[in-house]
């Protein structure tokens, strides 16, 4: 077997995915097709269907990474010249990036900031919304990937919609694991992408956003190629992407959604993903190590880990070494505190998980780490 | 053989890749990981070097398609307020779209428009350039392949150079398969992307930017996915894309790569096109056909068709029954004119092209199209 076969990537994404999706990407698509547009068609019709809102949201795919799909949103959605004010909840660093992109496109906002292993509070975001009401939209990540952790969601989404809001949820790293229910969770636009949980390969992102919100947006956007008004427009029109669309990852992502639907949609693939989550968590506290966060907080994403203070502990090598053994985990620290993190999303499951943990009891048996505790 | 690996796309792009490109996407990639960010370095170094452009330029590559590397260009390289202003040079879809970006991002611009099958002079540009000191830049097509047509990008360069204006080339659909030597034309950017002539696939471009010009472009774009002086910066002080890139796109490139140098790099990808594009128009006038274009001005690249007067002639017949044939041509006109549009670019050669040219005898034949020409 070779060694990329072997090879796991416990990350917050690029993550492993399967052959089969893999190998959707061996032909080749004219991306003007009838073929091709109508996998374009299949393709936004199950993403819609994943968050319950085939009636009300309309999904628009984006050429890139989730970032760019989260610009997009905020430039289309969001109207020029002060008529809008978001409200962004920062608790790490994809928090800190929303708000980075309302800097460079020049929008009004506001941030609230909570620390790193605590998610905002809804009286505490219901109290800013009374207090501004010029907001008028409410930005928040659901699982934030610096920590691992997983913001209360439905309670913003319900204070959002009492103070007349418009949520805009970045739901990149969970969304197809987590239920994100629009009957459930009242929301103008979710952000997703087609390589976290959705385990296609990465390329591209999706917006999901209200019908009326969507057709109110023409003339917001302030680039082209982000415009996703245009974008739909287009699509409407013609059932095609306006520019050249990544084929080759839409075809693993029309594998991949078949592959979703098969394992038992979002509760199938949250479960195996709770699954590895209990394994990963319970393999390193057995092993001495402390997790960031506490269980409640912790989603079955990706999990953040208290670095050893042993000083034989050494970091990069702990990373070269794993890797070597095929085990890819993020390579370095996001945390304010000294962490490591290991993803548990992606075509793994818990054999794998207990693959890694027994790489790692290696690796630090080797490095002669016997003490995991962070603590002095 | 399955349907697929028979069928040929003799589009503008996306087009035919090599099996052995598309087999490069067998693997996940973790993108913060040595092995891809060696990869994303002997990417960049390999594209600089085919512009003959390693010491004078830095090559920044972007997520999306090749207009999304455009206006990322246009939004890093032409200072926000007032402080630069563009001439764009249009004679066809890709030259009015670059005046659109320039809408959206509120970029000061004037165009110069010439008919779709009409180059602009050297004289003209100069001219314009004259009269006009506050433009900073110069935006250009290098093969706009509404029509097939190639701009004579050697002259604008030196006009521009003469006006002390900083030129942006968009070589989208011409670089890698025609010279565009940094010694020979003088350029502050020029864009392509990994789906053109490099023969990889869809999902990224690159801009390939003078040193001093990227250096001197802090803080200038709109928009932080496309801002591509920090995803210099980033890609500086880590080997690593800010955002997730697309690993199996940049993987297929990767490998499309060196089958362009093992092909005898641009003159011998150029060499391939000119005798594709060759027995594509002889075959077609031999047939009754007349070109859009006159040979002195036709790139070997796509070429446009004017549609047979015949009233037998359907046009989405036509295109409907070559694809069943394995011949996928562009489907629609772009042209003012009303023309059909081949492209002769992808991993194929001049015995695609005859079977091309046989597949649209046969189904002509069956239409019962007995007159080609155009005229009345």
């Amino acid at each position: 077997m070779a060694k990329n076969e072997l090879q796991i990537l416990l990350t917050p994404g690029p993550l492993t995915t399967s052959q089969t999706t893999r190998e959707a990407m061996l032909r080749d698509w004219g991306s003007r097709d009838k073929a091709f547009i109508e996998m374009t068609g299949r393709v936004r019709n199950s993403l819609v269907a994943l968050a319950g809102a085939a009636d009300s949201h309309i999904c628009v795919p984006v050429q890139g990474s989730g970032t760019f799909t989260v610009e997009a949103t905020f430039g289309t959605l969001v109207p020029r010249d002060g008529a809008g004010k978001l409200l962004v909840l920062v608790n790490g660093a994809y928090g800190k990036r929303m708000a980075r992109i309302c800097d460079y496109m020049g929008r009004a906002y506001v941030t609230f900031a909570t620390p790193e292993d605590t998610p905002p509070s809804a009286a505490q975001v219901a109290n800013i919304l009374a207090a501004d009401p010029a907001i008028t939209h409410v930005a928040a990540v659901h699982c934030e990937t610096t920590s691992g952790i997983l913001n209360p969601i439905a309670e913003i989404a319900s204070v959002a919609a009492n103070a007349g809001c418009a949520l805009i949820i970045d739901a990149i790293s969970s969304f197809g694991a987590l239920a994100l229910e629009a009957a459930d969770i009242p929301f103008a636009a979710l952000v997703g992408s087609a390589n976290k949980c959705l385990e296609g390969v990465p390329g591209m992102g999706f917006a999901i956003i209200e019908n009326a919100a969507l057709k109110a947006a023409e003339g917001n956007a302030p680039s082209l190629s982000l415009d996703l008004f245009d974008q739909w427009c287009y699509l409407e029109e013609t059932g095609q992407w306006r520019f050249t669309p990544p084929t080759h990852v839409v075809a693993a992502l029309n594998q991949a959604l078949e592959e979703h639907a098969a394992e038992g949609g979002v509760a199938g693939r949250g479960a195996r993903y709770g699954g590895n989550c209990r394994v990963l968590v319970d393999g390193l506290r057995g092993m001495g190590f402390e997790t960031y966060l506490p269980d409640d907080l912790q989603a079955p994403i990706i999990v953040a880990v208290r670095r050893p203070r042993d000083s034989n502990f050494d970091f990069l090598a702990f990373y070269d070494s794993l890797t070597e053994r095929g085990v890819v985990i993020y390579p370095g620290s996001v945390t304010e505190e000294e962490t490591f993190r290991v993803g548990c999303i992606g075509r793994v499951d818990e054999d794998d998980m207990k693959r890694a943990l027994g790489a790692m009891a290696d690796v630090l048996d080797r490095m002669g780490v016997k003490d995991r505790s962070p603590n002095p």
